[in-house]
């Protein structure tokens, strides 16, 4: 949510002297994105979002990104396609920064999504696996058991120093999580952020989604258990049976969860709750001062933890009656 | 260039439930306007710029902005129009924040005009000064000579902390600019903050004008000041008299500049260098946090300041043989 980088008009039109998309009408920075600096390009042959990657990405990792959307959007999954140059390349670079540019997607992320919503995104999330199954890079998840455990013991002694209680409480959990951890779970591509923010609507339809680069391989339920932390608890973190219902029917009409997927859920949505707990205690303690984004109560996510350690059935989802 | 408040959806459409613009179809924050937070909003009826002012902009000034915005457009002056609602308002708010909507304008700002550009400039200038005589409210300039006195005053602790050879300077500067300041000059609206960022061009054609929320009731010659300040000088500080050669000679072929206004050009010069040599001295000592504007470098004003101290003679501005 920043310009990191400024984009000077000489610098724009040697990045788009490699495109063929005529002259540029107009270029703002936007606010969107948190770890890249985007731009909203429009030339004479269209609007484009230019994305300029900042440090917080791995380049290494770029390559996987870029083909991952190409796979979505030639599978008919609609998120911004990236627009080739004229050596064919996704990947270039601007200002310095390696850079892509995508076309532009209509849409409004929601604030507040109602269940209708919810079963929308359920059904997108299950239209997105089932295309990803498709897809033969990989790319580990750095938020895996072993991921999140690297990354508490880099934040532990500012955990410490906060909240006395935190850091224990972690450690148990990532010990539990680890002697309970499924084995054999359906596998794939997922996106791995799917909040409000990164799925556009017009009216109550879905335009697509947007920001996949958290996207990794790991269990396809952990997106089940990432959407259900970000859309189906109320502001007061009660959660919504409803909206986790309408989530997953939608998302199980399109592609069937299994009976494991099922059972291990409580256990996934806590390990999903965890990561998004350590990366808001990381983002609160030592926040990014060009970041410009509000930071997010990390305890909100504590609570959630704490909500899925009380499931001993997982009919408290509000599994349908198809699944 | 800054989001400083955050508009939901929800209040987005109570917002535009005011207009007859259709439903929202893209918002996005963007990173323009130093003092405001600045949306690209599209709605089923074209593109938008929602602007909220923040606490920087005296709401008391806000009729004033916005009436002369659509005086300079109605005059044929290109620049975002006001859009009014559905009550005839131009003025509305939004997310608990005085609001006002705007056509969206093509063009891209210059990061380095070349002589050319100069010359559309003060061709552009010239022709929102004569627009701007029409216009009959009047708002005092907030860095008039008194105004940056008092400006001075509030932040010469810190000067001296820093540098103890320019508050002295500074203080020379003021009461020599006092005894010489120039009466009866051609007065009206002027801009008083004519930028490259603030100018739009596409090609080399000026595209229009915008961020109107310095302008004020002064000396028509400080704009020229101001610009020369801005457009004419090279980056390392040398004067390119070229360029303020055909800046003045596109603005003299449609506003004559008078005799009076050429001798008074050093003095006015220095009154507009030592504004923004004040202004970006108080943001160097005390940065706005949520600002993400790189912070300005205050000597550059100072070098230019001296510049002008050095001007006996007004034809080393390269006055036009036609003036």
């Amino acid at each position: 949510m920043a310009v990191y980088t400024h984009v000077s008009d000489e610098q724009l039109t040697d990045f788009l002297n490699e495109y063929d998309l005529g002259q540029p009408t107009s270029f703002k920075g936007i606010a969107e994105g948190v770890e890249n600096t985007n731009f909203l390009l429009q030339t004479q042959k269209g609007r484009f979002i230019l994305t300029l990657y900042e440090k917080r990405v791995n380049r290494d990792d770029l390559p996987f990104f870029l083909s991952l959307i190409d796979h979505l959007a030639s599978g008919g999954i609609t998120c911004p396609v990236p627009v080739h140059n004229k050596a064919g390349d996704a990947l270039t670079s601007c200002a310095g920064r390696p850079a892509a540019l995508f076309t532009f997607l209509e849409g409004m992320s929601l604030r507040r999504p109602s269940a209708h919503h919810c079963g929308a995104l359920g059904a997108a999330m299950a239209e997105f696996h089932k295309c990803g199954q498709g897809f033969e890079m990989r790319r580990s998840n750095s938020f895996s058991l072993e991921g999140m455990a690297t990354f508490y013991h880099a934040i532990e002694g500012d955990i410490t120093s906060i909240d006395r209680d935190l850091a224990p409480l972690i450690e148990a959990e990532l010990e539990e999580l680890t002697n309970l951890w499924p084995k054999d779970l359906p596998t794939g591509v997922i996106h791995a952020d799917l909040f409000p923010d990164n799925v556009f609507f017009l009216g109550d339809r879905i335009s697509g989604l947007i920001d996949f680069y958290f996207a990794c391989t790991d269990y396809l339920s952990l997106d089940l258990a990432i959407t259900i932390n970000a859309w189906c608890f109320e502001p007061d973190i009660s959660f919504n049976v409803t909206k986790a219902s309408r989530l997953l029917a939608a998302y199980n009409e399109i592609r069937q969860i299994s009976r494991e997927e099922i059972n291990s859920l409580p256990i996934i949505s806590r390990a999903a709750a965890l990561r998004f707990l350590l990366t808001r205690t990381h983002d609160w303690l030592l926040p990014d001062e060009g970041a410009l984004v509000a930071r997010k109560d990390p305890m909100e996510y504590l609570r959630k933890l704490k909500f899925h350690r009380t499931i001993d059935n997982p009919n408290a989802y509000g599994l349908p009656n198809t699944i």
